[in-house]
Formats: C-alpha cells, structure tokens, sequence
C-alpha cells in the first residue's frame, strides 16, 4: 500500500500513569507516517519552546476567532489559558499521508469524535487502580494531594472509556503496544477508509476498474 | 484480557491463486483460540474424511430441514451437493471463546454478513490480475481452460471487495500475514465487541463499576 494514503486521525486517552507517553513515543518510532499534533494555545512560550514546533502561539483575539470560525477540532481552558487543536492544520496534514497523533483527556476526545467522526478513539485503562496508585507513587513526582487529585480524576475518565472505539489494558507494556500499533494498521486496511483512494492502494488498473465498476453498479 | 472472551466469526475471501490457504494456516498457528468451521454437506464422505472434522455429513432431508430452520449462515449448492455453515454450531463456539475462520467465496461470504452483521470479513487482492495468472500457471495443476475459468471468477470476486470491512494485497506474504494478524487483534480490542463482556476483560472490580456506572448513566 501507498505512502501517500490520506492519513489517520489518533487520539489517544488514557489516566496519568497509565503509561501512555510511553506507548504513544513508541508508536512515533514505529510509523514514520506519524506525528503528534501541535495545539494553538495563549499561553506565553517558557523557555526553549519553539513555535510551530511545541505550540502555536497565538493571542486570545486569534483564538476566539478561530473558535466562531468552528476551526478547533477541541479546545479547553486551563489555568486561564486556551489551549486547542485546529482541523485545518490537521486536515492539511492527513490530506499528506500523515497520522497525526493527539494525546488528550476524555473531555477532549469526545469533542473530537463529535467534529470528526473518523477519528480513532483509544482509551487505555490501567490493569487496577490500586496498580494506578502504586504507579504514581513510584513515580514520585507529585505530593500526597497530587495522587489524590490525579486518582479521582482518573475515575471519572475510566467513566467515558465505552465512548471510544478501542479499548486495552496497560498491564504488560509490550502486549499492549503490540495492540495499539495492530489498531493503527487494522485501521489502514479499512474499506470504508480505502474506498475513495482505491488507485493509491491498488496498482494493477484492471483491478481498479473491476472494482469501481461494482461501485457505481 | 482472557482467554474466554467471546470470539470471532471471520471469513477470508480471495481469488484462487492469491494466498489465502497460506495466510489462513498462518492464522491458524498464530491464534491458538481460532479453528476452521466445519461445514455441513450431502455429499458423500471420501476415503479418510471424517464425520464431524471434515465435513458433518448429512442427508438431502435434513439438510433441507436446517435450511427451512434458518440455521444456515451459508449455504450453497456445488456440483448437485449442498454445502453449508451451521449457525448454531459457529455461536456454540465463539461463546465458548474460540475464533471461526470461514474461507468461503464472495457468494457465501455475503450471506455471512446478512445473518450475522458482527461476522468480520476480509478480502485479500492480489497485486494484480496479471500476477495472479502467473501464479495460477506457476502452480501447475490447472489446464489452460481452467485457468481462464479462474480469471473470469476472479474478476466476479473482486467487483465484490468493497462489500467486505478490510482489504488486503497479497504482494508481499509476510507483509499481508502482518495486516491479518493486526485485524484480528484490533478487532478483539473494539469497545462494542468488549461492552457486554467487560467483566472478562477487566479484573479489576472497581474500574468494571465505573464503567457500568457510565453506561448506565
């Protein structure tokens, strides 16, 4: 099959200390086709960050207009800040044969499944939540309250899970991403995605007519 | 997630000539959980055929009963035989966990999909109509006649891919097994496939209520 496919839209959910990041950065070093979303935000650039590249940097006007032009595929507020995923710059990029990946809570997802019902949905749960628990803590990174915070909000996300199209276990990291990188190639072989560009996917012309023929027939 | 989740009814379809005896056996090695369906036929056993392994062998009579039952998922007539694919047979062992391979003709495979829409179907295509003869003379055991008889079914076939939920190419053995293998296992991580089992998928006692809590709610 073709490199120049119309790509996939991935999003990806998963509670913190799931393991997604790590799934998700695997993912980029198996499909050279793939690359993480870069989101529009208000936030002023820290340190280092390069626009276009961690982030657009826009001003709020910028985002509130893309906002009544229906542009985001999701957005939400954070401490103050806009932070969103704009579908033309998506939809540009899947037009060139990239997937593009994006890594976002439960809340956003849904409002990409409502703007682009083609996406695909993975939700990733932990094997419990006491080994959810267990992982953040061996983590150390947060304090006490932190843990509490992120286990509760944890709960209400393994709420929205049967929403998604896919759903798998992290329990052993290399089972699960070996289930995740099958979703992605699965998806690739889909019908109803290969229907519209059956000349990039098949070479042999008497095959395409045959099978365009049954199309319109 | 276990061993005794309810499996799947997969039916392979593909021209002869194109693979698809080598890529089910493929598959038959790699998911210990997956087995051919046995079909029904009145036709008589040959030498070393057994009942209920090969073929279960029954009268015009019953046969004709099970088809008034509706108990066919398939069933056609070859050659004044009838062959068909007993539907109570294939639920009684996907409930018991185990994946059916059905490697039927496009004919057959329809019917599939009409008694039972959750039924997966694949088509696999070879790299083209032109290959696929050399590969039929390669073989050596079909005369001219027939050769052409298979390329004229062939034709019919693939003007009956876009009816199936993946396409595959079989230009490349290991790259084709690849994108089968990846069908079956994404298809195993669906949420609607795993929604009515979520108590065998997860162990965890605690994520199953949030889940159900959602679902419900």
């Amino acid at each position: 099959m073709s490199e120049n496919l119309k790509g996939l839209l991935i999003v990806i959910s998963a509670p913190s200390g799931t393991g997604k990041t790590t799934l998700s950065h695997k993912l980029l070093k198996t499909f050279p086709s793939m690359e993480f979303s870069v989101s529009y935000t208000t936030r002023k650039p820290r340190k280092g960050e390069v626009n276009g590249r961690d982030y657009f940097f826009v001003d709020k006007e910028t985002f509130e207009s893309m906002i009544k032009e229906g542009d985001f595929l999701e957005w939400a507020e954070v401490y103050g800040n806009l932070y969103g995923t704009s579908k033309s710059q998506v939809m540009k990029a899947l037009e060139k044969g990239k997937d593009i990946l994006l890594d976002i809570d439960t809340q956003g997802a849904l409002q990409v499944k409502k703007n682009f019902p083609e996406a695909v949905l993975i939700f990733i749960l932990p094997p419990s939540l006491r080994e959810l628990e267990k992982r953040l803590r061996k983590r150390g990174t947060d304090d006490e309250e932190t843990i509490k915070k992120r286990l509760r909000i944890a709960r209400e996300e393994i709420k929205k899970a049967f929403f998604y199209d896919y759903l798998l276990i992290n329990d052993d990291l290399e089972v699960a991403f070996e289930k995740l990188r099958s979703i992605i190639t699965a998806e690739k072989c889909q019908v109803k995605r290969l229907k519209s560009q059956v000349e990039k996917v098949v070479k042999d012309k008497e095959i395409v007519l045959l099978l365009k023929e049954a199309e319109n027939g």
